[in-house]
């Protein structure tokens, strides 16, 4: 490596500059501002923990995306976090137990392995918040909804918001007797929304009728909230957890139409993303123009049992820099003041009282190279009649 | 490991709770908002880089203190950040060059395979300032000033103010012809601060008279205003490098002392602290009663030149962990409302207005172990002749 790419940055791994940066810091404080008036308290897990901690069962892909170190003093491996989420677990679980609801939210950078999408970030700022303790309808729409004001502060005009509920497919499973091996290939195939494939696979795999039929309907109920109706009548005999499944899209569906009328909402219920460790609703939202999701979450209850305390869980994040790169411009540089290079005592003072009123004073200093700095002071600090005033610069 | 010890975290490596979290997060923001004031830039930089780019000989030590792992994508071996100094270096270098002055600032984790001090921290928070462009005292003034201010945010009432220059060292090891084998001894005893141990050395490996007693007179060269003065006695025929580093202490100090009349001035000529790749004034403030340096910085001119561009340097940072546990208490939980669990779409209104307009509104959900939840709210929303009211809590 020569001196001339030493400023190189690996692959997915992006620094932030001044404009970026600022829209980034004020979209974080005015997010966290909005979590504490919701209830939700700030807490800052450490940038690694023992591999133990981070790697307990939330997905499978989360152990490839965790970058491993050897701790020198403990000789035990590191993993460099790539969700904060079970971190969260841990702390409600561990650290900061409470009784009852336990609110949580946090804001930091992550690191990933490889990106997850193509010219994606290895490096996204996480911010998102989770509620412990209670295992309720209620609590999955406060976060859903928690979830949409976050993108509305963020300035995202266009929310399609998609629900889905992993009991579904989990009941249909059960019912099917399918057994680890056929679970693990319905799951791919389920996960690929290849609806030909599946019904050749179904033909193949399941004998009993009404499965097959249940598990061949399953591709096909996604879109509009209609599909809940079509769901209800497909399942009608199906096993009762399903139907407390269709049950609570359909009041959470209701709750937020009323709440956000202007939020499009979408089902798939064939939808099994998070299936190894999500356990209720699963949520995403969407925009026009942007492939990704924004931000995402869902119920994982049962997550604390790792760390001795089982507690019901549900939660969402997002990436604070995908976010501002939707470019609702949250930060807009205002002038600024110049300051002569000179060390008076009541020069000092005037720049000091300007500061304290909230005014940016950028000192002149004397290496004749300042054109940069002048042009970012729209005023200057002159002396007139022996005392200092502020006066627009030509 | 078993499930009742996953939650332990490593040593050295905190997690911060909400009280603690929600102190730093308001010490972060007004420091972030004084550097803005001073025409400092936020920049953000990843949490990796190529070690190529983060070990740019900023000292003995980073190499050893960053934790290493190798990326999947490029093959090569990327550092975990122990320090943000270098990632703000590239910045200026290559990424956001300006012509004249250049102001950055950071906030951010770093993380150091060994702590730095008995029982110290492994994942500091690091925030600092960082003035490049300008070689002249008034950019080292500016930032020392910079640094007082960040502690006197921070509610640091008493401030010891240490100030050295590595020119003092690094002339009298030139005037004395020492080699490098020689220089690294003499620099590991002055690091020491072991005296007689430095009177001895000399005797046996300095012959040149007036070099012995200069190198003789070093460690006793430390205390108050008025050792500038013995030195320029001391050192009145040495080197013109080093009449020029006593003649900007001294400058800088009675700059100092006018802006920070509280603040107690300290100096240490025999500072050598940095002496690898610092190349002027250093500084560090501490506050009676804590052994670590709260702050430190110093001149590193030329750091750039590793990514292309050469750059005079000077900057400070502090850890926000640190700061916060001063105590100063940057944060008070206020009070909060209590919403009961209801779904009544006129609530609901209200609860949003309320939040708003700055309250912390809590739903009660319905899961009957709310103590806690309760316990935060000194009010509540009740309805009263067919509208929400808020009243104190009984």
């Amino acid at each position: 490596m020569t001196q001339a790419d030493r400023w190189m940055l690996p692959e997915g791994i992006a620094e932030i500059l001044p404009a970026d940066a600022q829209g980034i810091e004020t979209l974080r404080r005015r997010l966290l501002d909005l979590y504490h008036r919701w209830g939700y308290e700030l807490v800052i897990p450490p940038m690694v923990e023992f591999t133990d901690s981070l790697l307990i069962g939330m997905g499978r892909d989360i152990d490839l995306s965790t970058f491993k170190v050897t701790d020198q003093l403990s000789g035990r491996t590191l993993g460099i976090r790539a969700d904060i989420t079970p971190q969260a677990a841990r702390i409600d679980a561990h650290s900061f137990p409470r009784a009852g609801a336990n609110r949580l939210c946090y804001a930091g950078q992550v690191l990933h392995t490889r990106p997850r999408s193509v010219n994606g970030s290895r490096a996204p700022i996480q911010i998102g918040a989770e509620l412990y303790g209670v295992d309720s309808l209620a609590a999955d729409i406060e976060v859903i909804s928690l979830m949409l004001e976050t993108l509305l502060v963020a300035g995202v005009e266009r929310i399609h918001l998609d629900l889905g509920h992993v009991a579904i497919y989990r009941s249909l499973a059960e019912a099917a007797g399918l057994d680890a091996e056929r679970r693990e290939a319905l799951f791919a195939l389920l996960q690929s929304k290849a609806a030909a494939d599946i019904h050749r696979w179904v033909a193949e795999n399941i004998e009993d009728p009404r499965s097959a039929q249940w598990l061949r309907a399953l591709p096909d109920l996604a879109g509009g909230i209609d599909c809940l109706a079509r769901a209800r009548d497909i399942f009608a005999d199906a096993p009762p957890a399903l139907e407390a499944a269709l049950a609570d899209l359909q009041r959470c569906a209701d709750a937020l139409a009323r709440r956000y009328p202007a939020v499009e909402l979408f089902f798939d219920l064939s939808e099994v993303r998070g299936y190894d460790y999500e356990t209720g609703l699963v949520f995403a939202a969407y925009t026009p123009g942007h492939g990704q999701a924004l931000a995402n979450g869902g119920r994982y209850n049962g997550i604390g049992s790792v760390f001795g305390r089982e507690r019901p869980a549900t939660g969402f994040s997002t990436d604070l820099v995908a976010l501002n790169q939707l470019g609702s411009g949250f930060w807009e540089e205002g002038g600024a003041i110049l300051a002569p290079d000179s060390d008076e005592d009541t020069l000092w003072q005037v720049v000091e009282r300007l500061r304290s009123e909230g005014e940016v004073v950028i000192a002149a200093l004397a290496d004749g190279a300042e054109s940069e700095v002048r042009a970012r002071c729209d005023r200057e600090l002159v002396k007139r009649d022996g005392s200092w005033v502020v006066q627009p610069r030509g």
